[in-house]
């Protein structure tokens, strides 16, 4: 039963004979790691009821768990290769788990991301997705690098994926008809989040810094400022907000949201100003935006209207 | 808060300058893989109340959920390299998440291999430990291998594990002072599993197929047979049965747990009659045992005193 399973979910892609020597079913797979690069891996755990709602769809579910990871080798400027994945579901529900196993392939076959393997268990709802991927070492970005003098800049619209969450959890019944087109395009940021590989690879020679926005831009973004050790100061208009955001939130609530809430997976990044140009010409990328400046000294300084400003609440919480 | 206690549980090792580029802290780590030897991966969950009981050691905990995966990999005979944790807790307990770091962190030491990230999340308890290791590719075990005439062989004892778990299971208050010593050895192989990591790298020019014993000889055995394309013959007799598992279980059932019973990790794995002769000068390595042969067919076959068997129970179930 296990084995036939375990095939199911996580065995649909099999060895090569190129990079993947032996893929799912054997102790461990075997890899042949690109030559001249190094190896980047990252790992995360996403629980029912803590990193999404009881009742997310399973195929939301396999295609976001891989995302997040993937979001943070795009973070490193990597090229995604292979993801191992574990999966705990209380009770075999086979219709779930092919669901659930649609929405992780087809995610890791638009990125050409192999499944090498995995391991299948009882227990609470939770998945666990080790991505791996490559790069040469002159050309990952990390969170420190960043200078005085360079933008703060953001992929995309912030925000979204926290005011689908609202949505889901409002009306955690509601079918996707009787949900507003603004409420459908929330949720479908929150369910599908796109993992900014291209980018992440484009700004390789562009960026000084660079991490993804899981927990929220309040959050997220003092890590990048005490990694690179200044001060970044935003203002909070500048912060791109969807129309979709502003439509279900209003205007207000949907900075607040921008600002702490979390699950967007866009890139948050750092340009020198001889390089902010060139930003400009990214092609088949979302908008790009800078939203603030690094200065000497640390911590986060928000204005609106060129006052200071303090948002309600400060993201996602782990504990 | 979050930052401060992943340092605590996750980043007691950083990166050395040689094959850790990037160590804990950044979205990914970097890896620098060893020249001309292929990449193994291999991922295991251990979650409460399945696969350990409510109650068991933190430090434990730690150890165990590490051994796990390492085990996988001294099945294939890959050297262990790095090793990324992913931690579901339901609250915070420093002195908990101390002593599971403290148990991580001894056997990490021990074999060697580097903790380079993780992820610390709010959820059920629950461990994810995906294990990296590398090998020359001709020196890689795999299950497929066995043929025809191969003697099955294990290490160590069966069943100490399964009877362990026994222990804490019927009296899970007891403390160490108040179990007999025979009882007190088996909770240890439960809580402690030794990866036989360099038995691996031993097997790796003597066997022609190998495994690791985590669901029970009966439920692991089959699938070596099946990849192998060869059916297996064991006298239940020949299976080893350690000192204090007869004392605790009695004879009859000591067989029940050496054959059905889980959690073990011991090697599991074929040889040649040929090489047959050199596995008796293995040197620092557990006792090892000739349990029975191949033969042209398929499945497991076993006998007692001559006569077939049949086994009450057939390992630990997934589901």
């Amino acid at each position: 039963m296990e084995d036939r399973l375990i095939e199911t979910v996580f065995a649909r892609h099999s060895a090569d004979g190129e990079q993947v020597l032996i893929g799912p079913g054997d102790d461990a797979a075997m890899l042949r790691c690109p030559p001249g690069e190094q190896l980047l891996i990252t790992t995360d755990t996403l629980n029912e009821g803590v990193h999404f709602p009881a009742g997310t769809p399973a195929h939301s579910i396999g295609h976001r768990a891989l995302a997040v990871s993937l979001s943070d080798l795009a973070a490193m400027a990597a090229r995604p290769l292979w993801a191992v994945v574990t999966l705990s579901v209380p009770a075999v529900d086979e219709d779930w788990l092919r669901e659930f196993s649609d929405g992780l392939y087809s995610l890791s076959d638009e990125i050409g991301v192999r499944i090498v393997g995995g391991d299948f268990v009882r227990g609470p709802l939770s998945i666990t997705v080790t991505a791996h991927g490559s790069a040469r070492k002159a050309a990952v970005l990390r969170r420190g690098g960043g200078s005085e003098g360079d933008g703060i800049w953001v992929s995309g619209f912030l925000g979204d994926a926290a005011g689908g969450l609202e949505v889901m959890k409002q009306r955690p019944e509601a079918k996707a008809e009787t949900r507003s087109s603004a409420e459908e395009a929330l949720v479908r940021r929150f369910c599908y989040p796109q993992p900014r590989i291209r980018l992440g690879a484009q700004l390789g020679g562009l960026a000084s810094a660079c991490m993804d926005l899981s927990d929220g831009l309040m959050m997220d973004l003092p890590r990048l400022l005490r990694h690179s050790q200044v001060q970044g100061r935003i203002a909070v208009e500048n912060v791109p907000v969807s129309g979709a955001l502003r439509e279900f939130a209003g205007r207000d609530d949907a900075y607040q949201l921008a600002l702490a809430g979390g699950d967007d997976y866009e890139l948050c990044f750092a340009v020198p100003p001889e390089n902010e140009h060139r930003l400009k010409s990214l092609p088949g990328e979302p908008e790009l935006t800078r939203i603030g400046e690094l200065y000497p000294g640390e911590g986060l300084v928000l204005t609106r209207g060129g006052s200071a400003w303090e948002p309600m609440d400060f993201g996602f919480r782990h504990f």
